[in-house]
C-alpha cells in the first residue's frame, strides 16, 4: 500500500504543469538517498545505474550484478519516503529478463523504471567512443509492454537515438512507438553540449505523453526554462550523477587536507559532527524501540 | 599471495617507528576506498562498521548483515591495493561465530581485523546513553586466539573498558591479557572531548606490542604530536568516520545549492566533472579489455 | 495485497478446529518450497532455519549470515502460494535488531515469523550438549510485543524450556507470558523420544491461544492423534527437517550407485527426467513470455 | 594456495589417461557439493547454472543473478576441497562482463570455468524449441583468451555447434578455433538421445586437448565405454543434472508420503536421522571451536 502511494504521488507528478518539472536526484545509497529527500524540494530519488557502478568503482557497463542493484534500490525505500525511480539499463537481457524482474522491483517499493533501447550489456551514454547500438523497436516495444502488464509501476522508455546519432526522426519514430507500446513518458537523452538537441526534439514532440530529460552535459537550463521552452512538455528532469561527483570532490578535499595538515583537527569544522550522522541513522527511533522494546 | 603482501605491508608499518603513526582512513563502499587509494599518504583503509551503516542510514547496532560487510569489504579490495583494516564490531556473536568469518575475511583479502570487546549486539561507542557492557576477559581471550590461530590476518583487539567507565586498570588489564592471547596491537578507544585520558593510558601502556587509537572525539593532536607524545606506542591512528561525514555535509550543501538556483548549472563548477569518476571507474582499464577482447 | 491474503489464509488455519493440526513442511530453497506446494496437502511452508544452515552445511548456530535467510524466503515466497512460516531463531539479537527486521520478513512476504526464547547466537535445540540458555521472560516478551507491533505477520513465540531441561511449570509460565505479550500462538519443542513430554504439556496448557509442536524427536503420532490427544490444543504440526533429510539419503544413493556402476545409465529411471525439473522452473510461463514479449 | 592447488588437481586429472574419465558431478549449493565429495569417486564439482536455477524454480535463462552463482560456488568450495568447475554460461554479457567476473571466480577458489558460445542471454541447451543461436568465432575467442589472460583458472570452452544444428564440420570448426584462443579443453554438447552424433565429432576431433562431454540426453555409455570409444579423447565427463533430478524425486516420495499416512513416522527410516545431517553441517569441527575458544 505504502508502495502504491509512492507511484501514485509519481503519477500526479507528471500529470501536473507546474512552473517547473518535477525533479528527481540521483542516488546510490540508501544515506543519499535520505539526504535526498531531507533537502525537501526534490520530487523522487534516481536510483542510478551510473551512480551505483561508480560507487563500487566499476564502469557502468552491466557489471555490477542485478541484485545487487535490486537490493540498494530496496533499501533507499526502507528509509525515507520519496517516490523511487529505478535505472534498470536494458532489462538486464531481453524481455524475458526484464519479465522476472519486475515483480521484484515491485516487491522492493519502487515507483518508476526506466529502460532503455540499447543492446545488452549497455555502455554509458557519456563515455567517449562508447558502444551505442539500439534494439530494434518492436524488441524494445515487447520491453515496454511486458513491464506495463506485469507491474503496477510507472514505465519510463528511454530512447538512446540521438546519443547514437541517428537524428531526430529516428528518436520521435521511437519516442511514438514507445507510447503505443505503453510507456508513461518517455526518457529523451542527449549528450550534446547544449540544450539544442534536446530542445528541438521536445518541440516537436506531437504527443501528450510527458518528457523527461536527464541535462548532465547541457547544465545550462534552469528548471523553470525547460518547461518554458519545452511548452510544459518536459515534466521530470533528472539530475543523473550529482550525489557521486559532489562526492568525489568532497572526499578528495578532506583526504588531502588531512594529509597536508598532518592531523584531523582542521577538517573538523569543514564536516558533518557524527551527531549528524547518528540523527541520519535514524537514532532517535532507535531509542524508542529501546525504550519500549529492551526489557530486562 | 596479494592478499599476503598486504598483510606484510601492514605489519611493516606497525613495526617501524617513524615520525608519525600509520594512518587508515575510513571508507564504506569501493569509490571511498579508491579515493583514500588515490590520496596517497594514508596506509590503510579502515572497513568501518559505523561508516557502512551510516551509508545505509541504520544505526550501527548490529543491523547490517555481516555478509553485507564482508562484501563490501572484499569489492574495497577489488579496486585498490592499500592493506585493509576491517571492522568485525563483536565478531558476529561468540568465539565460534568469529571463527566461522576468519576465512572469509582472509579470503576477501583483508590484511587486519578489529574485534571489540563488547557484547553483541553492539551499540556504538560514541552514542550518547548507549548499551556499554563487555565481555568476561577470557570470553574475550577465546576470540583473539580463534582469530589468530584460524587464519593469518593481524588481529587489533579493541578494548572498551574506558568507554564503559571502568577506568584505566581495567583497560590495562584488558589490554594486557588480549596481547597474552595472540593481539597483534591494542585498541583503546576514548570519548573523551579532549586526549587527556588517551594518552595517560598511552604513557602507562607497559608492553612492546603496538597500540591504536581513533581520535573521532578529540581530534586536536597532529599525528606526529601523538608520536612523540606517546614515545611511539601509538603506531596506528584511525581515522573513524570522515568519510561518511565528509559526504553528508557535501551531498547537503549540492543539494541546497540546486534547489535554491532552481537548476544545476551552479553546481557544475563545484562538483568533480564526470570524466572524473569516469576515471575512478576505471575507465581507461575497460578500454584496453575492449580493445583486447572485444572481438567481431 | 498478495502478502495480506497468505497472512489470513494461515490465521484462518490456526483459527479452524479439524480432524488434524494445520500441517507445515520444511524447505530451504524455492524448489523445495515450490515440491511442498504441489504436494497439495502441506497448509504452510517452514522456512528453517536449520534446513538453511544444512543446505550451506554450516552448523545452526547463527553463521549463515540474516540476510541469506530473508533472500532465500522471499525466493520461496515468489514461486509458489501458501503461507512462509520464517524461523528467525532468537530474532538476530536483541529486541532492536527484531525491529529492524520485522518489516524487511513483511515485505519479503511472510506469513509468520517464529521467535525463541534463547540466547544469541542460538546453538540448535537437537544438538548432544548444546548450549540451551534463556533469556529472561521480560526480555523475550519485548520481542513479541515489538514484532506484533511493528508488522502485520503472525507471531509465533517458542519457548525452549523443555529444551533447557527448566520443566513443564517454567515452560506454562513462559508460554503464558508469551501470550500477555501478544504471540499468535506458543511453539513447545522437546527432544524427548517420546510425546509424553509434550503431550503433558499441551493438556496442562491452560490457554485458547493455540499451540505448535515440531515433533523430530517423536514422531510416533499421526496428525490426527496429535489433535485428539491434546484436545485440538495443537493447532499446527511443523515437519522441522524432512526435505534435507530426504535430500541427504538421496544424494547418497544416487552418487553410490553412478559409482559402483560407473555410468549414469541406472540412475536415469529413478530420477526425475529433466522435463519435469524445467516444468518445475515455470517453463510454460517462460513460453508464455517468450511468445507474448519476445519482439523481433 | 589451496585454490591453486586444486587447479592443479584437476589439469592432472585432464592430463592423466586412465581408465575411465574424470567425472564432475552437479551441485547447486554447499550440502550437495559435500555429498559429492563423501561419495569418495567423483573428481571434480559441476557447478552447475541449470541445477541453481532449477534450485531456486526459475528457468535457466540468465534469470538468476550472477552474484547469486558466484556466492553460492564460493560456499561449495569452503565446505569441501574437490576442484570446482563453474558453469558461467556465456560469460555474463561479452567479454569485457567476463574479464570482470574472472578475478571473482579465482578469488572463490574455483579450478576451471566453462563458458559457452551462445548469445546472451542463453536459453537451456535442452529445452524444446529453445532459442540457440550463437557468437561469432572471434567474439568467443575474445572470450577465451579474456579469461586465460585475466587468471589462473582452467578455461573450458563449450560449443553449441551441434545443439544449435550447425552439424559437425562447424563445431569442429570452432573447436579448433577455441583451440587456438587458449581453451584448455572443449566442450562438445548434444541434445540427440544417442551417443552418435557425439561419438562421431570425437572420432573426428583432431587434437590433443582433450574433450568434455555432458550426456544428460544419451546416458547410455558406462564411463569407461566413452573413453574406450573415444580413445581417450574425453578425460571429462559431467554430470549435468543428477543432483536436482534426484532431490526432485526424492522429496517427491517424502511428501506423498507423509500425505498419504497422515504422519512423519513413516518416512523416519527412508530419511537421514538428523544426527547424519549434524554431521554434514561439520558438527564436530564446531565442538572442536567451543572446547578451545568458547572460554568463560
Amino acid at each position: 500500500m505504502a508502495a502504491l502511494r509512492r507511484i501514485e504521488a509519481l503519477r500526479e507528478k507528471l500529470r501536473t504543469l507546474g512552473l517547473r518539472p518535477a525533479v528527481a536526484m540521483a542516488a546510490h545509497n540508501p544515506l543519499s538517498a535520505k539526504l535526498v529527500a531531507e533537502a525537501a524540494g526534490f520530487d523522487a530519488i534516481w536510483a542510478s545505474g551510473f551512480e551505483l557502478s561508480a560507487s563500487y568503482a566499476v564502469p557502468d557497463a552491466s557489471i555490477i550484478s542485478p541484485s545487487t542493484h535490486l537490493e540498494m534500490t530496496r533499501a533507499m525505500g526502507e528509509v525515507q519516503s520519496l517516490p523511487i525511480i529505478a535505472d534498470l539499463d536494458t532489462g538486464f537481457g531481453n524481455a524475458v529478463n526484464l519479465a522476472y524482474a519486475i515483480p521484484k522491483y515491485e516487491a522492493a517499493g519502487v515507483a518508476a523504471i526506466v529502460i532503455e533501447d540499447k543492446t545488452f550489456p549497455k555502455d554509458s551514454s557519456l563515455r567517449v567512443d562508447g558502444r551505442q547500438s539500439l534494439v530494434s523497436i518492436p524488441e524494445f516495444q515487447g520491453k515496454i509492454t511486458a513491464a506495463k502488464n506485469l507491474g503496477s509501476m510507472l514505465v519510463f522508455a528511454r530512447t538512446e537515438a540521438l546519443i547514437a546519432g541517428l537524428g531526430q526522426a529516428e528518436a520521435l519514430k521511437r519516442g511514438l512507438a514507445y507510447v503505443e507500446a505503453g510507456a508513461d513518458a518517455i526518457l529523451i537523452h542527449s549528450k550534446q553540449k547544449t540544450p539544442d538537441e534536446i530542445l528541438e526534439f521536445c518541440r516537436a514532440w506531437p504527443n501528450k505523453v510527458p518528457l523527461i530529460i536527464v541535462p548532465t552535459s547541457y547544465p545550462q537550463l534552469s528548471f523553470e526554462e525547460i518547461s518554458t521552452l519545452t511548452q510544459g512538455k518536459v515534466r521530470l528532469v533528472i539530475c543523473g550523477n550529482h550525489s557521486i561527483r559532489t562526492i568525489t570532490t568532497a572526499l578528495r578535499r578532506t583526504f588531502k587536507q588531512i594529509l597536508q595538515e598532518g592531523g584531523i583537527a582542521g577538517v573538523e569544522s569543514e564536516i558533518a559532527p557524527v551527531r549528524d550522522v547518528f540523527n541520519l541513522q535514524g537514532d532517535a527511533g532507535m531509542k524508542e524501540l529501546e525504550d519500549k522494546y529492551l526489557l530486562k
